[in-house]
């Protein structure tokens, strides 16, 4: 466990290697370029790719999103945090609209095979109910999706896709803003291997089990009531090879230097059975203008 | 919201009209029959429709996988208290043991198709890498997979279900206990349109929302705190449309007749935006020796 002494404080950099998943207009990478003046941005293919280039010092930083705010907590990315050690050192909320693209105009009816993301095709469910006779391809990434159409070359199949990948692609806008609900964001983590703590953040995440008995996860939410630290998310995630046992996240807003945080983290040392600091970070909403910088 | 005067106690019915989701020899049925001791099953295509069946008094009861030890839980099911009104009366757990099962003897190098669920496919994800060239058939259920690889004929392709498929579709099994971890529960629970209660069971469900500010969550969970009430499972989903606005679930180990459960509900009456009960019931430890019964 890091105590709060250990932490550096210092100037979040303009430019710096950051692992994305994904190819080119991939939504991480939109994350990238407003969090960065200048990324380097390296493609990986999986999420778990993204925590092993981190953890190989491949790259300084990776992106992964965490929350979506229509499908929920991306529970792959919370449970990666058990497999490798990484500090979150930011966040940002990105204004997810996508996009029905293909290689030139076509008409709904015409298109057979549909290509995106699972949780793309998830927020754009009603659209894709209206094309009954597409066939639906789930890859691991909207920007693929893209470009796996684009290179295919035909004109019978769409991809659900960012507007980033348009002109990247040479793809044309069949229709926009295709989701389901119009307000769908989603919450995306920068990732290190070093704890970095910028400015004064407000957003403590911390990651922990208890023991498998009656009241052991109370005795810790008690802890953060009696010292009056607002806990502003709780996430569970069941541990593998277990009789329904947890890692519990809490994230709660407070800086690590706060005399409270110090005496949380003591208390909690005693009730918990495994205890890891995850980062002290702020949380930058996004602007959905800004988001079309490549 | 229920007051804690308006239950009803009474013996649980020994059989019943049950909903489950998907075909003969679903999980959910394992569920059912260990829950009643004659269930007259009804089945449903999606968990939506055994949510259907229950709210337009098709059936008394029906079934729905709650949470699962390896992969956590079903959000889906979440969502749909949000939709249907329905309360929670019993709960069992569940050992899951899938099998690999196809018509007739077979290597696995020659199968070519593999038909299942997702969750089971993720859950059996180390022995479908031994088979990379097999391709993946995902369905709504891991029996309807089994009904399909039957009813085909084929002897090149496999399903993931499972041990009452074997019989129930006269299937071979190829390997037996293949999920990655021996350790495989699913949490089912038992839902009606009216609020029963059984016994003095010791698990309350409560649903709400809170106001769109800080401390509001802190708010509900220092109540639980403050009146000792022992919290045993919190789950948020995310409120399609808002900007990371949630409804929240509090699993709280007590009894509605309790003193303590009518001061906790007054309170959080008084600090959320919306409180609904959803059951106080007891949960079932299923002995996986007793499953086997069709």
């Amino acid at each position: 466990m890091i105590s709060p002494k250990e932490y550096r404080i210092e100037e979040f950099p303009q430019s710096a290697v950051v692992a994305c998943q994904g190819v080119k207009g991939a939504y991480s990478q939109t994350a990238a370029n407003v969090l960065f003046e200048s990324p380097d941005v390296m493609y990986m293919r999986t999420f778990e790719g993204v925590c092993m280039a981190v953890d190989a010092g491949m790259c300084q930083y990776g992106i992964l999103p965490i929350e979506n705010s229509n499908s929920g907590s991306i529970t792959d990315v919370y449970d990666l945090t058990r497999k490798y050690n990484f500090y979150i050192v930011r966040s940002v909320k990105i204004s997810i609209q996508h996009m029905l693209l293909a290689n030139g105009k076509l008409a709904l009816g015409d298109i057979t095979e549909i290509y995106t993301h699972s949780q793309a095709a998830k927020q754009c469910s009603a659209l894709i109910e209206r094309m009954p006779d597409a066939k639906l391809h789930l890859v691991e990434n909207t920007a693929k999706a893209a470009q796996m159409v684009a290179e295919s070359g035909r004109t019978d199949i769409a991809a659900i896709a960012s507007e980033n990948c348009v002109e990247l692609y040479g793809l044309t806008v069949i229709e926009e803003n295709i989701q389901n609900n119009a307000n769908n964001y989603t919450r995306f983590i920068c990732i290190s291997k070093k704890c970095e703590v910028y400015g004064s953040p407000e957003r403590i995440s911390l990651m922990l089990t208890v023991d498998h008995k009656s009241g052991a996860l109370f005795e810790v939410i008690k802890q953060f009531a009696d010292l009056d630290l607002n806990l502003i998310k709780l996430e569970s995630r069941p541990l593998p090879d277990t009789d329904f046992e947890f890692m519990f996240y809490f994230d709660v807003q407070a800086h690590i230097a706060d005399e409270k945080v110090h005496e949380l983290l003591t208390r909690l040392n005693l009730c918990t059975k495994y205890l890891a600091f995850l980062g002290n970070y702020d949380e930058i909403d996004c602007p959905s203008t800004t988001l079309n910088r490549q």
